[in-house]
Parts: structure tokens; C-alpha cells; sequence
């Protein structure tokens, strides 16, 4: 079953205690489409400039991600650059320049239309709405957004959540968003703006998965060396809608729970590994053999 | 099987965004106490001043924790008082008076000297050593310290750690003590200072259990009101080894990892319970129904 991944895909520069890469692919879409092409598969919807490199479109290529959706116009692409403090837990913004994302409007290939799945990557509300409009009749829309939309556009982020199955957060856009400091709380009152599902990303220290019937936590991978965080909310997202679609899975159906835990795992392991190297590299040679394991592992360090 | 714990015994002036209260029953040795009188019997090693109140001898008491060793003398109970911020997740301590507990110099009765288990709360590491001295021949050794004690005491400290099966910390001690940042680190350079089990406790993101072996993870509960943290890590200290105390555990046999898992999560439940009221106040009316519902509440939503 195929997921439509809506989003940017950027060039980054990066800096962690680890080490400095001055330009290297990135972009949400790219961390999403990448982690979810380990189970199903992936078509992008994005806007790169000229000076996109063939090396970076075949990366996405080869992992049988659909590029029909990949528009590619005069100019550059999208540039961000960050420096993350000693512990990793913060980054300051060096440099964002929007550059030909900045006329960003998205067009889905007719044979995306009637896919199945879609997941709305963080960018303007206005353009989720129009990009969810553009779908027939997806089983599954999920979306992501952040701190600056929930302030700015809150009207239009409001309308376009209506439509949502899903939410993915990280706890200070849940709580910002809702109101509400408990997380509890805040996904209940997330649950009235529309997502029945809300997956609430907190980093090293895991997720939480509610639900009305009920929620599910999973602590965070301890990961030996954490040599950039960049993109691992986004491949979190990834591998727990990648697994969803691989599934055939309807969230209206309430017997989806044990998937839709089994599905915070698989974004958890995909996050956890998007950490060990720089920018999309663990991506180029992980299995999913190694995925595998690693879900195992999850397994036997929380069971009891 | 006796569970021995020696700590403070105080009173506590505590302000939290739900309210304010000017003076209430706390100290480490308290909680831990109260929380273990739940699965074993609790016997404390504590100092209190001539104004210790009876309804507080009496609560102890009643849980049928042995006070023997509670002494009594002219003067003044240790006084803490603290400010919580908002979110609970800092605390300014207004005022601490150690009045009696400065001249602590813990002695054990002699029916203590041969039981089992020992937890040895935070408290100087010369008074630690001096405590477990006087045991005969611990099955279990677990302790917990502080930043102060690791700053200001380390070569005392870590002469105390030799003896040690079990350290009880929170992730920021974990890494003051070891140097270390990464967890999975700062466990085994704690491994090679003498225990063998390491317990790192993080509050409202739940706990993960080290051994040299393998580590064993639980997130935290999520709490619908957080009144009063106070004695949270504490009554997880108590909950943990008086459930290893109930099992006659002993840590120096690999197969008691199950238990150990378990341990952890009874740990969790009562640090959960410990701030749904005021300082002790829910342990006045918790069951040990309430304690198995939770437990298999944690199954349930951490289970997949």
C-alpha cells in the first residue's frame, strides 16, 4: 500500500559535538519517505531546486520511492543550518533560507491520488489542507506541525486537523496546542479538534500513543552514540506510518490496536537509528534485518 | 524478611502549584519506609527532636514498621522547606534545618544487626559506612546519595560504594558520579565502583534498572495531578526494595532478573502514588489492591 509523503526535502548543514557536515541532504519528506521505504512503499510530494544532486535523487531511487511527485524548478534548494548544544537536547537555528520552498505548491501525480495513506510533513497548514484535498479518499491521513504554526496560523491549522486521523507532536507542541501542560489532557483536548490518534514524540525519553480507549508508552533506545538528531522525529514518523500502510491498517477499526503499538516501536526504531550517524547516512546501509533485531530489543528491555 | 533503612526522619514545609503546606511528616527514611511497609516488614535507623508528634509515631506504627531504632532527643526534627516551579520539575529549597540530625550518629538495636536487607538513604557517606558496619551479614546492600555527597564526600563516597549491591540515583547523579553523560556508561563505570545494580530514577520519565548483564526500561506513569512530588524518588526506593525483600532476593543470583524487573515497576507505582496527595498523606489510605492495579496497569500500557 502506498504512503504519500508531503513535506521538504532541503540540504543541511549540521553541527553536533561529533562533528561538522557543512551541506547534506535533509528535509522532512527525505527522513520520512527514507524510514517508511523499509515497508512500504513511499511517494514524495516536494519542490527541489537546480542544484539538486543526481547522487541524492538516486539515494531516494534506489529505496523505491515514487519521485513522480519530487518537482524540480530554477533555483536552490531549500537550506537549513543548526548547531545542537553539548547534550543534544537543544539546537539554535544558524540559517534557514527558504529558497524555491518558499513557492512551494504542491501537485500530487494523478496516480497518487487514490492512494490509501497519506502523512502531511510540517509544513504551512494551508498547504496540508490543500494537499489532503487533492486525495480521493485516503483511509489514513496523518500529519505533523510545530511550534510556529500552533502560534501563527492557528485558524488554518485548526481546519486542516479536522480532516486528520492521526497527530504526531513532540510534547511542547501537544501542550502548546491543546492548553494543557498533562499529557493526558492535552490529548484529549487534541482528540476534540479531530486526530483519534495522537502520537506524542519525546526524544530520548520515548513516546506515548493515545488513543481514546486507552494510551501506550515506550521508553527512548539508549543509543550508545547519538551523533545527530537531525531528522529523527521525522524518521520516527516515518517508520510508524510505513508499518501502518504495510499493515493495510484502518484506523476507524478499533482491533488495530496491537499494530498501532507495534507501529510506535517501529517508529522508534527508526528514530533511534537515524541518530547514529550524520544526516541520512544510517539510512544508506541499515536492513531490515537490523530493524528486526532491533524491534526485538525493544521487546526484551521492557518486558516484565 | 526485615528491610533495614536508615535516613531522615523530618518534617517538611512544601509549596507546589496546588497548594501550599507549612509543616507535614517527610525525610527519606520516612518515605521509604512507609512505601516498603507495603510488601515487607520496614525497620528504621533515624533521629528525631522532643517535637516529634505522636500522630506521626503512631502513622508509622500502624504500617507495622519496627522504631526501635527511631531515637529520640532534646531538641528540634530537621526542618526542609521547598518552592516547586510550575511544572514541577525544579524545586528551590527555602530552608533547611538540620537541628537534631546534626548530631546523627546512627546506632542499631541489636535484633537489626542480622536482617537481610539494607537500604541506606541519602545521608553523609561516613554515616553509611558506619550503618552498614554494623550489620552482620547483608543479604542486600542498596543505597542512594546526591550531588553534595559526590562533590563534596566522593573519596568517602566511593570507599562507601565497595560495599554496595545496589545505588539508587537519578540520571544527573549518574553522571556527576561517573563522568559520564551516556547512561549506558555512566552505569558500567558505576559497575566497576562496586554495585553491580544500578536503578536510575527519572521522575516523570520513568526508570531504567543496569546490570552488567542487560538493562531493563519502564516510562513513567502518567499521572492525571501531580500534587506534591515530594518523596516520589524516595517511596520508588522503598517500593523497589521491599518487594526484593518480600521475594528474599538475592542480587548475587542471575536468575532473579525477573523479580528485579518487577521490582522496578512496584518502584515506579509507588513514586506514582507518593505524589498524588501531599507529602505522605496517600499512603494513609493506599491499599495493596490499589498497588496490583497499577502494577498490571503498567502491563497494560506498556505491553505490545
Amino acid at each position: 500500500m502506498s504512503l504519500v509523503v508531503v513535506g521538504s526535502v532541503a540540504y543541511d548543514g549540521v553541527e553536533t559535538p561529533h562533528g561538522k557536515v557543512e551541506r547534506m541532504l535533509g528535509g522532512a519528506c527525505t527522513y520520512v519517505s527514507l524510514a517508511a521505504s523499509f515497508f512500504t512503499e513511499a511517494a514524495v510530494v516536494a519542490v527541489v531546486g537546480d542544484d539538486f544532486a543526481q547522487a541524492d535523487y538516486d539515494l531516494l531511487a534506489r529505496r523505491g520511492i515514487d519521485l513522480a511527485g519530487l518537482e524540480r524548478v530554477p533555483g536552490k534548494t531549500f537550506f537549513w543550518s543548526g548547531v545542537y548544544s553539548p547534550d543534544m537536547n537543544d539546537r539554535t537555528t544558524l540559517r534557514t533560507d527558504l529558497n524555491v520552498f518558499a513557492g512551494f505548491d504542491p501537485k500530487l501525480p494523478e496516480h497518487y491520488r487514490a492512494q490509501p495513506y497519506l502523512l502531511l510533513g510540517n509544513i504551512q497548514p494551508s498547504l496540508q489542507r490543500s494537499v489532503r484535498a487533492q486525495m480521493t479518499a485516503p483511509r489514513l491521513v496523518g500529519g505533523d506541525t510545530m511550534n510556529y504554526w500552533i502560534g501563527q496560523a492557528r485558524g488554518e491549522l485548526l481546519e486542516a486537523l479536522k480532516d486528520w486521523d492521526c497527530l504526531l507532536v513532540n510534547d511542547s507542541e501537544a501542550r502548546q496546542l491543546s492548553g494543557h501542560h498533562n499529557l493526558r489532557r492535552a490529548a484529549r483536548a487534541i482528540f476534540e479538534m479531530g486526530p483519534r490518534t495522537v502520537v506524542i514524540k519525546r526524544g530520548e525519553y520515548g513516546a506515548v500513543l493515545f488513543r481514546p480507549e486507552g494510551h501506550f508508552m515506550v521508553p527512548g533506545y539508549l543509543i550508545e552514540d547519538v551523533f545527530d538528531p537531525t531528522g529523527a522525529g521525522d524518521s520516527f514518523a516515518g517508520g510508524f506510518f510505513g508499518y501502518l500502510a504495510s499493515c493495510g491498517l484502518d484506523l476507524k477499526d478499533g482491533a488495530a490496536i496491537p499494530e498501532l503499538r507495534r507501529a510506535v516501536i517501529y517508529g522508534s526504531v527508526m528514530g533511534s537509528f537515524c541518530c547514529e550517524q550524520f544526516g541520512v547516512d544510517r539510512f544508506r546501509t541499515l536492513t531490515r534485518a537490523e530493524i528486526d533485531a532491533r524491534f526485538n530489543e525493544f521487546k526484551e528491555f521492557t518486558c516484565f
